[in-house]
């Protein structure tokens, strides 16, 4: 490890962090090229997942690139896809070195990129960077190893866990600086999704606005019998950012039609009981390339992701206001007895934002024993 | 102001910060002699809140004492109570420089104390460390302004404003350092209260441990008709540290005896409607001395509280743990139908304790303009 692997890594992390939620199915990859320690080319995965990073920044550095370091946030790929593979491109470039977290778990490139590069002759150096990576990779990973994509819960609550008044007033819990926040969450995630009742209630855009993003994320509303307003606004908006409506088999003929000839996409999926199966839903969304998917409620799809144990992070934010046991619920039902049996979260980080508190946290899945 | 005036204050604040909870019904007051630019003396309120800071720090700085200068967190009485007045001590011990935040707000004392000093020759400063000093005094003003102790309710939750399952399972919604940090908070309150509900279902002891204090705070119950267990852990241990009862009229006269005969102190409030009538049973505890309450739940409670308008500050404690809806709400039902009524609160600070989020809110008197 030289003394500026970490620096250097972190600049192609921050490189692929920025086009998170715009590449899937492929993962958002940063990738520099360093040569007698200066940067020769940057470059990270285009919007919808292609080209690679590593190309686009061998094409920056040209021929400078021969006998440099590329710091790549995830192993390249060695097959070929739609794309060649990047070894290839490392190798024909003539780089020295390359510098990895780890290998990536995608059984198609797994090891191989790295075994590739060394045949070549170029030394490999893996573990920097791995703990960001890991992060940032989540979803990607989530995808690959259980077919579905990473779920980001948000919650926006008052200090005693409501989410509106009796009368449903929630305008506004949280201040505008958090809720400009929420776009920037949106917008690192390849899709929204909303329960129908929050579609029947408030109508959302669900898309990002005040930030400038290459695409919109996709639009999900889960919605047994797609009784949906069919004027609503996302069903006036759907050639500004796809709307996939997950239903099961009983929805009526009429709204389907009524959704189709929007132009949403409708996505049926299996029921567990009288609600939308959970899981087999996470898996359909999987199939459709989806990789990380941002919640924003309401309260029973929010308990019923939790239940189906689906939630691998949760954004609290909380405003500085109380509004009582009459207010709306943050979350429906989980029907647990102890809190023993509860869903554990390890927190992220914590921040004021504004006058707000936001909250980060990752789900524990380890038991906790007693 | 002088280079150094902000860091003794900051020491005599310390000290006086010390003893919060201790010197009800008098202020917590730190204060440091400095000759030379070294201290030759400190002294804090003590225990019952006499003898004052000064006269202790003056005998300790001795001869030192003429010429220095005196930081003291509040305006040196001026007027013979139980002890001599502070100024005539400050005179006699010739000291040439009083430094404090500001004026007292104790008609007796208000504006005095300085006059006094400075009828006397010595020069007298203030302004310095008065922001941090209003917050330590803020329940002695409270007292002195409205008649009521200032009150902190803490509120331990779920992520989602929950404190037990639907069964009554609380057992731990936060980890072992934020409890025992909830034992500093009671040890800087004089008084810890909670609701006779919580009384019947937890039977809790409500002393400080784990920590040295020179005096246990007292244990409040607010209980209509004093229909509590007369085993409680509380009647068993009222030789320990003190009980109170605030009941109504028509509390049974053998629950009365019966918590009599244990030792505890009765104290009647009228009611409103069917409940305690709380300004009224805050008068009352501000007529015994109280200073600083400490309210710890239940979820009745703290509604009544909020609702009456007087609680002053907010400790919420989250455990990274969801209950969902079933659970028992943080807070009980407040009445409200828009969220501009709602009683909003400003963030003092947010912290990680152990696995937990500790969060310090004070409550914004001020409308908020629609």
């Amino acid at each position: 490890m030289c003394p500026d692997d970490a620096r250097h890594m972190d600049r192609a992390l921050d490189l692929g962090r920025r086009v998170l939620g715009n590449t899937w199915p492929n993962p958002a990859v940063g990738c520099v090229i360093v040569s007698d320690g200066r940067i020769v080319g940057e470059g990270w995965t285009q919007p919808g997942g292609r080209p690679h990073a590593e190309p686009q920044a061998l094409a920056q550095a040209g021929a400078k690139a021969r006998g440099a370091t590329a710091y790549v946030t995830l192993e390249p790929c060695a097959h070929q896809g739609q794309t060649p593979p990047c070894t290839d491109a490392l190798i024909s470039a003539g780089v020295a070195r390359v510098v990895a977290p780890f290998a990536d778990t995608d059984p198609r490139v797994s090891g191989q990129g790295f075994a590739k590069l060394r045949e070549a002759g170029i030394e490999v150096v893996t573990g920097i960077g791995d703990e960001a990576a890991a992060e940032d990779h989540a979803g990607f990973f989530t995808r690959v190893a259980e077919g579905r994509p990473l779920v980001t819960l948000k919650l926006a609550t008052s200090l005693d866990g409501r989410i509106a008044t009796a009368n449903g007033d929630s305008q506004w819990i949280t201040g505008p600086e958090t809720r400009a926040y929420v776009h920037q969450l949106r917008a690192s995630h390849d899709a929204v999704m909303v329960g129908a009742g929050t579609v029947r209630a408030d109508d959302p855009l669900l898309t990002v606005r005040g930030l400038d993003v290459p695409q919109q994320p996709v639009r999900i509303v889960v919605s047994r019998r797609l009784d949906l307003p069919h004027n609503s606004q996302l069903a006036r908006t759907t050639s500004t950012a796809p709307v996939w409506l997950c239903h099961a088999a009983d929805a009526h003929e009429e709204h389907k039609a009524a959704w189709q000839n929007a132009e949403a996409k409708l996505l049926q999926v299996p029921l567990e009981g009288r609600q939308i199966d959970i899981p087999a839903m996470m898996q359909t969304l999987g199939r459709q390339g989806l990789t990380r998917v941002f919640c924003e409620g309401g309260g029973e799809l929010a308990a019923s992701l939790l239940a189906a144990d689906v939630v691998d992070r949760l954004e609290l934010h909380m405003g500085g206001v109380i509004i009582g046991a009459e207010g709306r619920p943050a979350l429906g039902a989980l029907g647990l007895d102890r809190l023993t049996d509860a869903p554990r979260f390890a927190l992220r980080a914590v921040r004021r934002i504004g006058d707000d508190v936001v909250q980060s946290w990752t789900r524990q899945r380890r038991q906790i024993q007693e």
